[in-house]
C-alpha cells in the first residue's frame, strides 16, 4: 500500500513557512503500515494540482493533500478537485451551520465568504473539520483513495486523527511497516560502518539499514515494510542484540528518546530535584525539562539571568568574581550552579553562561564559548565547551552539552 | 528561471526528520530571482531519483539536490547521479586531501569508507565542502544545471552561500522576485478579504497576492516574478500604502515582524528593562526575547517558576496566596508579576501562570487556563486567557498573548 503526499501552497514554494504537515502525515501513514513514496510541494495554481495529482494517482493508493482551502481568491484547490473529479459543488448545510456557530463564537459576522466554505464537490463525502472552517474532502476513484484538508497544522492533524485515520484503516487491509532505530554514541559514522559491516551484510534482505548521522551521534534504523509487525519487530530486535557484542560501548538506546526524557524519568523515579540557572541558554534548558508533562514534580526553577545584577541579586554570584574574571568564566559557572542550588535546595543543578553571539566575542572568549556547570549532592564542576558560530546553534549545543553532562552524572544514582 | 528543489532521503519519507533543507533553498532561491515550480521528496531509491530529476528538469532550469551522499551503502544518490550522466567516477586528491585532514582533527581512523568520499563523477565540478566530508557537485545538461550537495543542513547551507548562489548568480542573468508581506492584526481573514476586495479587484495584473492566516493575525503578501525589483518594490509599496486609508487600525508592520521583535526595539532604544516570571510557559517567553542578540540590554531575569516552594523562595509570592486561591489564580499570577519586577527593579514585568496538561485540570480550571500578569511602571493586572488544549499549543499561545500585551502597554512609551 502506497501513499504520495502533496502539500499546497505558494507559501511553501517562498520559503516562507516550514511544511511541517508532510511530516506528520508522513508518521501517520507509516503507523498505519502505508508506505510514503513521495511528498511534494506545489503553489496554488490549478495546472501543478492536477499534473502532480495524475502522477500521485498512477503511483500510489492514497493520496493526502493539504492547502489551499481558505475563503479568499488564492486558494484554488477545491474548485480544481470539482474539476479534476468532475463533479459539481454543492451546498452542505452541516458544514454551514458549524461555520456560523464556530464564527459566532468569536465575534466575527458571517459573510458570503465563510458561506463559500459550505460549497464542497458533490462526489466527495465530507470530513468534519471541528477545529476550523474548511471541511476536509475524501474522494474515491479507480479503487483509490484522495483526501483534500486545511492546511493549519493544527486543523489537519485533528482531522487526521478523527477521521482520515480510521478511515483509512477501515478502507484498506494493512498489513505493518515496522522502524526501530538504534541509538549509538562515541564513534563515527565510518568507522561504526566498517566495525558492523559483517552484521550488515547478514541482515536478512527484508530488513533494510539506514545510517543517521548528528552531533555525537549515529541512529541506526532497522525497517520492514508490508510485514506482520509483531514477526518484523522479534526479527529487528534479535539483529540489534547482536550489536550489543560489536559495539557494546556505543549503544545508549533506542528509538528517539532524548536525553532530557531519560534524566526526567530517573528525577521522578529517584524523587530527586532539578534547577536550572541559564545565561546564554536563555531559557532552553528549562524548556527542554519544562516541555515534559509531569516535570513540576522536580524542576524548581529555571532562572534566565542574562544580566550581571540578575546574577549577583537572584543566585548571589559574587559581585567581584564577574568583575575578577568576567561572566563567562569557570569562576561565575561555578557560582551560577552553586547559586541556583542553594536558592532551590536542589538535589540537581546546571548552569550556563558563554557568548552565544554574534557580538561580544573576543580573541580570548570568541564567540561560541560556553562554560557549562554542574551541581550534584557530591561534587562541583564546569567545562568550557566551543559550540560553534552561529547564536542558534550555541545555544542547541551548550544545552544539549549540559543536559548529556547531567545525565552522565545521573548515572550512578 | 524555474528551479525544482530535490530531497532524498527515507528518513524524510517515514518523517523521522523534518524537512528544512527545502525551506532554505527555496528563500535563496527567491532572493536570487529563481522562482521553486516543485519541491519533492523521494526515498533512497535509484528509479525514484532518476524520474524525479527527469521530471524535474523537464520543467525547470535549475535542480538542487541534497541528501543521499553518505559514506555508507544507503546512500546512492552520487551512483545514481554518475549512471544518469553517463560519467565514471574519478578520484578527486583535494576532497581526499580534505577529508582525511577533517578526520585527524576529530581524531578519527581515515578508512576505506571515508576515501570513497573523494570519488566524483567526471564530468561535474566539485564544489568545496568545508563543513563535511560530502562534496557538493555541480553539473552542466543542455543548458541546464543540477547540483547535489550533503543533506546536513549546516553543510548545505554553507554550500549555498560559498559557491551554489554566487555560481547561479554567475551563470545566468537573473531578473527579481519581489514579495512583500504586510502583517494585520484584530480582523477575521474573511472580514479582512471582504473589507478589501475592491483594492483587490484593482492590483495591477503582475501583483499576486497571498492571504496568510495565523492565530490573531492576517498576512497580506504581494509577490512580483520576473521583474525589476526597484521597480516592483515601488509598485507594491504604492498598493499597501492604499491600504491605511481602508483598515487604518489594522496594520502592525511589515515582513516577519514579531512582537517581540518589536518589544526588542523599544526596550533597547528607551533603555527600560524588563523580568519575566514563568509557570506554565516554561522559559518560552525568556527564550522569545533571549534569541534575539543584545537582549542582555534589557532582559534582566527570566525565572521559570515551576513549583509553589520557587514561587515563594524567589518571587516573594506569598504561600498563603496560593493556598488559597491556587497557584493558577489571578492573585499569584499579581503576586509573580510583581514580585519578579521587585527583585529586579525592572520597569517591566511579565507572569504566567495556567495548566499546560494534560494533566492538572479541573472543571474550575481546564487545561488551557492560563492567568497572564503585566506589570508598567504605572500599574500591575492580569487576564485568564484559555490558551487551548494540547500542551504545546498552550505554551504557544499564553506566550504570544503574554508579550502582545506588554507590547501594547509600550505603546504609550
Amino acid at each position: 500500500m502506497k501513499a504520495t503526499i502533496i502539500t499546497i501552497g505558494d507559501e511553501i514554494l517562498i520559503g516562507q513557512i516550514l511544511d511541517t504537515n508532510s511530516r506528520y502525515i508522513s508518521q501517520q501513514l507509516n503507523q498505519l503500515g502505508i508506505m510514503v513514496v513521495e511528498r511534494t510541494s506545489i503553489g496554488d495554481d490549478a495546472e501543478a494540482i492536477v499534473s502532480t495529482l495524475q502522477r500521485a494517482l498512477s503511483q500510489s493508493d492514497v493520496v493526502l493533500i493539504t492547502g489551499g482551502l481558505g475563503p479568499t481568491k488564492d486558494d484554488i484547490t477545491k474548485h480544481t478537485l470539482a474539476r479534476y473529479f468532475n463533479s459539481p459543488l454543492r451546498r452542505d448545510d452541516a458544514v454551514e451551520n458549524h461555520v456560523r456557530t464556530m464564527l459566532e463564537r468569536r465575534g466575527i459576522a458571517f459573510n458570503e465568504l465563510n458561506r463559500s466554505q459550505a460549497l464542497v464537490p458533490e462526489c466527495c463525502t465530507v470530513l468534519h473539520n471541528a477545529h476550523g472552517t474548511a471541511p476536509g474532502m475524501w474522494f474515491e476513484t479507480e479503487g483509490k483513495v484522495v483526501v483534500s484538508m486545511a492546511g493549519v497544522p493544527f486543523e489537519m492533524q485533528h482531522l487526521m486523527e478523527d477521521s482520515v485515520v480510521p478511515r483509512l484503516r477501515e478502507r484498506f487491509a494493512l498489513r505493518q511497516i515496522v522502524h526501530r532505530t538504534m541509538i549509538t554514541n562515541g564513534i563515527a559514522e565510518s568507522i561504526l560502518a566498517e566495525r558492523i559491516a559483517a552484521w550488515e551484510e547478514a541482515l536478512p534482505a527484508e530488513l533494510h539499514l539506514a545510517y543517521l548521522p548528528a552531533p555525537n551521534v549515529v541512529r541506526l534504523r532497522l525497517s520492514a515494510y508490508d510485514v506482520d509487525g509483531e514477526q518484523a519487530t522479534k526479527l529487528i530486535d534479535e539483529e540489534f542484540a547482536k550489536l550489543y557484542d560489536i559495539i557494546p560501548r556505543n549503544i545508549i538506546g533506542f528509538e528517539s528518546v532524548s536525553v532530557q526524557e531519560l534524566i526526567h524519568a530517573k528525577l521522578t523515579a529517584e524523587h530527586r530535584t532539578l534547577a536550572v540557572a541559564e545565561s546564554c541558554t536563555g531559557g532552553r534548558i528549562a524548556e527542554m525539562f519544562t516541555a515534559q508533562s509531569g516535570a513540576s514534580a522536580y524542576f524548581l526553577l529555571g532562572a534566565v539571568t542574562y544580566s550581571n545584577e540578575a546574577k549577583v541579586d537572584v543566585l548571589g554570584v559574587n559581585a567581584a568574581t564577574i568583575e575578577r574574571y568576567g561572566a563567562v568564566s569557570e569562576q561565575t559557572a561555578l557560582e551560577m550552579v552553586e547559586g541556583v542550588r542553594r536558592i532551590t535546595h536542589s538535589d540537581y543543578a546546571i548552569a550556563t553562561t558563554g557568548i552565544a553571539g554574534p557580538t561580544g566575542g573576543t580573541p580570548q572568549k570568541p564567540v561560541g564559548t560556553v562554560w557549562i556547570a554542574i551541581a550534584t549532592p557530591s561534587k562541583t564542576f564546569a567545562v568550557c565547551r566551543d559550540c560553534g558560530t552561529d547564536r542558534g546553534q550555541i545555544v542547541e549545543r551548550a544545552s544539549a552539552y549540559a543536559v548529556r553532562m547531567l545525565y552522565d552524572e545521573l548515572q550512578t544514582l
